[in-house]
């Protein structure tokens, strides 16, 4: 009875969902408040509006236009920031690069996702000779380097939204780690960037007075789409060189940082660096490790709070959230297992679900392993080139995650082990996150991993690399007997080797590289 | 050279935007935490969606299916809250009505709606025998009545969003106070809801330990979304049986509330009433009529911290907010005259504009009058059976909000009038609202509204009605003198009738009435 044809969507009542918006209304609503801080500077948002007006005309210039793919290659710096609105406000797709990949990886991406250019910032090393896209380097008044430079000139007048005709339309490009095989092009539309950076801006609490420390890479899924939910809320984005502990420290204390999200490395590191407390409250969103109970008490003294956070470059970043609020139990230990799992589905997540291989879902015991599979309007379009990969990723109507692990009563699911990561000793499974979380609990050791090493009776065996605090020396025989009086013998590692361990540019420790250097080791060492 | 058929929507990536999904997520991520406080009783959300689902299967019991319109004509009680869920829950559409109407009014809603059945409260006096469809009366188990009672009994499972294909779909029925005219059927869909409840839970900072007291009407354009945004961020609703100030205080101080919204009358009756401060800072939306600076500095005092809001039902409750923040100026005059501005586009409003008849925008100074217009996702889908009103509205390809306003060289809108309370008095055009305000100011006045009267000479002068404190008498000499001194003389008051002002059930003072009062008094006058 309800299908009268004057109640069907119009131009004026349906418009497409882009994070493009944000920044539209910012301008309007937010116009004189500071929108990015960077090194001694700070960006109004009319001001953040004319970079991104200068950027866009420029790329135009560049004869950049709808459906051509971008790609910037930079630390977090305003210019990054900008680009995920010049870009997409052409109709364009922006592809952020990750700034630790070599030259033959960027390659790939480049031809891959069929770019047109590539901006880089002046510490980016990447051989212009092996590119065969024009390579433009940024350049700011401080750095001390040529190139084009944003911050000053004229801006012209720019629609953000003439471009976006369909709120499908692809927004950006993110290529997986591909620590198997070939990395994959995740495709976001603006639609799932708007719901998604809605769901951070309601949960993390965004506001007008949020000062943002940019410690997360924006080439990581958009840095969470933060890109875009920090300036809806209209917060202070503070943008950041590198992931330095120093410069953190100095940067919470002279921005008076609110937010931030970073790997759990990044933590350790901050907890190994800081000796008096952060000035204010940080809420800090973290994700891809487990805050052990050192880690959550040491940082609560310091003054963060933390939120756990689950998700992959598929789901825009966060798919769960755990966060503790101010009723968690008092008792640290307690608080940390509660802080270990994943949490429950974030605001726009529409299903969050571990299931078995038969798809069903597994008993809410808090022990039957499953796969977590997703679904939602915060899930990617798709491969792009690869529909083979698509289709296996969604087959059954779900995403399938390849994460394995328990639900809780509660409803937070608990990460028990990436695939990958079980290692399987004489018959016997056993979770390396379990051993690295008796590692962690060593007062000496600042980081572990754990890896499965070939082994010719037991098929695999554990083998654990520490890195200690402050890189001093440990003993490797006081730390067996430290495993053996917490684990079963079966999950003991075999051997531990110590020294910095290898992270990829977001702080993620390299299982990968582990693995293929235990596997080395080991045949080198068998008769 | 994105347009690869594998990347387009699929039905895993795509789900329609619903608020339901915001009680289904809360069910997985709050369902211990307390959803609804009424009375001395409190519900979590497994319980409330336990009550959701019971409504939702003895509606389906008594025949209601898709398109169906479900009418309930309630106070804010937990019933009313769930049919917000249970009605869409069927692919149904709510229409909430107001209960103060009179029983010709709810007939001919009810009749223009082709409603299914309609569930009042045992407090609502409608006559039955006037109603052509069936009538049944909520009863929990405190009420001294028979009843249907959704608070007891089984609780079948229920899949909150299976009836729900398509975003665009309507929601709710919400009629028109009707001041001119016949009340006209505004068509929410679920989309749009969806979008304005997370503009909502952004932008007033609903978080889950926010505790939201129910002072403004549900039926009042859903609770301006409220009743789904504090849904999704896991927060309390304190449902409230009547607006009245010493249960307000009371409930403020027994459930520590921290948010509410209402009409500035309640917040009038509120400075009148207390005595003491709140025990907490609470959050409070306003809209409809002008804080004055004793408002203000009264509910500074009291702990109560203002946010300005304007919108219409077609615009689900708030297109603008004025949020100082707590960087408004110190001064408690300069901050009222900040805070009488009706804000800035809210989170997904796509355009707030001032425009003149030509349909161009006026200069942003403050000074120039237009019409208020508006665009965006979280506009109505048009008047149910009114297609003619509909493209009216909708000319041009904006909405007509039929408010007059200036626009701030700070980009705030602020209404000078809408264009009915425009008073012309020989020649001269001046805004009643300019000389409300000049009363507000005085001591002894709580209320004020200002009114045009027909009048041989002049053509209309402004007549007033004022509402003292406490009811007491005050000298109508005195009182022009005192806007004598304020006011151009065309502007002052040419009649002082004192008492109490006629209400709608949402606090907003009937001038309508008044300007009837006025006109029959003068032209029994006039010879």
């Amino acid at each position: 009875m309800f299908h009268e044809p004057h109640l069907a969507p119009r131009a004026v009542t349906c418009q497409p969902l882009t994070p493009l918006s944000f920044l539209a209304r910012a301008v309007d609503v937010y116009a004189e408040r500071p929108a990015v801080a960077w090194r001694t500077d700070i960006w109004t948002y009319a001001e953040f509006n004319d970079l991104v007006a200068r950027m866009a005309h420029w790329l135009r210039d560049q004869g950049v236009g709808p459906g051509d793919v971008v790609s910037v290659m930079a630390t977090n710096r305003p210019e990054l920031l900008a680009a995920h609105y010049a870009v997409p406000a052409l109709g364009a797709v922006l592809n952020t690069v990750n700034t630790r990949l070599d030259t033959e990886e960027v390659r790939y991406i480049l031809e891959h996702g069929g770019s047109s250019l590539l901006l880089v910032d002046p510490t980016v090393a990447v051989d212009p000779s092996g590119i065969q896209i024009p390579v433009h380097v940024l350049c700011s008044g401080a750095d001390q380097s040529d190139g084009v430079n944003f911050f000053s000139g004229d801006a012209p007048a720019l629609d953000l939204l003439a471009a976006v005709h369909d709120e499908n339309q692809p927004i950006a490009l993110n290529y997986t780690s591909g620590t198997t095989g070939r990395p994959k092009g995740v495709v976001y539309t603006h639609r799932g960037a708007q719901l998604n950076a809605t769901s951070n801006l309601a949960m993390m609490h965004f506001t007008p007075e949020t000062r943002y420390l940019w410690t997360l890479p924006m080439f990581h899924c958009n840095g969470w789409t933060h890109t875009w939910a920090l300036t809806a809320a209209g917060g202070l984005h503070v943008c950041l060189d590198k992931v330095d502990p120093a410069l953190i420290v100095q940067t919470i204390a002279e921005r008076a940082v609110t937010h931030m999200c970073c790997a759990p490395v990044v933590l350790y590191m901050l907890l190994d660096h800081m000796k008096a407390s952060a000035l204010s409250r940080v809420r800090v969103g973290t994700g891809g490790a487990t805050p052990t109970p050192a880690l959550l008490a040491g940082l609560d003294e310091l003054g963060f709070d933390l939120t756990h956070l689950y998700g992959l470059t598929e789901s825009y970043g966060p798919a769960t959230i755990n966060d503790p609020g101010p009723h968690g139990p008092p008792d640290v230990a307690q608080r940390a297992r509660l802080l270990a799992r994943q949490g429950r589905r974030h605001c726009n997540t529409g299903k969050v679900a571990v299931v078995g291989v038969d798809g069903a879902v597994v008993p809410d015991d808090g022990e039957t392993v499953g796969e977590i599979v997703l679904r939602g309007n915060t899930l990617m379009a798709g491969y792009y080139r690869d529909p083979e990969a698509t289709e296996k990723a969604f087959a059954g109507g779900v995403f399938h995650t390849g994460d394995l692990a328990v639900m809780h009563p509660d409803g937070q699911i608990e990460i028990r082990d990436r695939a990958k990561d079980i290692i399987i000793s004489g018959g016997e499974n056993f979770s390396s996150l379990e051993v690295e979380s008796v590692l962690h609990h060593h007062p000496d050791i600042l980081l572990a991993a754990v890896v499965a090493a070939p082994h010719e009776k037991w098929g695999e065996t554990g083998w654990a690399f520490v890195e200690t605090r402050g890189g001093k020396p440990i003993d490797t025989e006081a730390l067996d007997a430290f495993c053996r009086a917490r684990l079963a013998g079966f999950k003991r590692p075999r051997r531990f080797i110590v020294g910095p361990l290898p992270k990829t540019a977001t702080g993620k420790i390299q299982k990968f590289q582990l693995r293929e250097q235990a596997k080395e080791m080991a045949t080198h060492e068998q008769p």
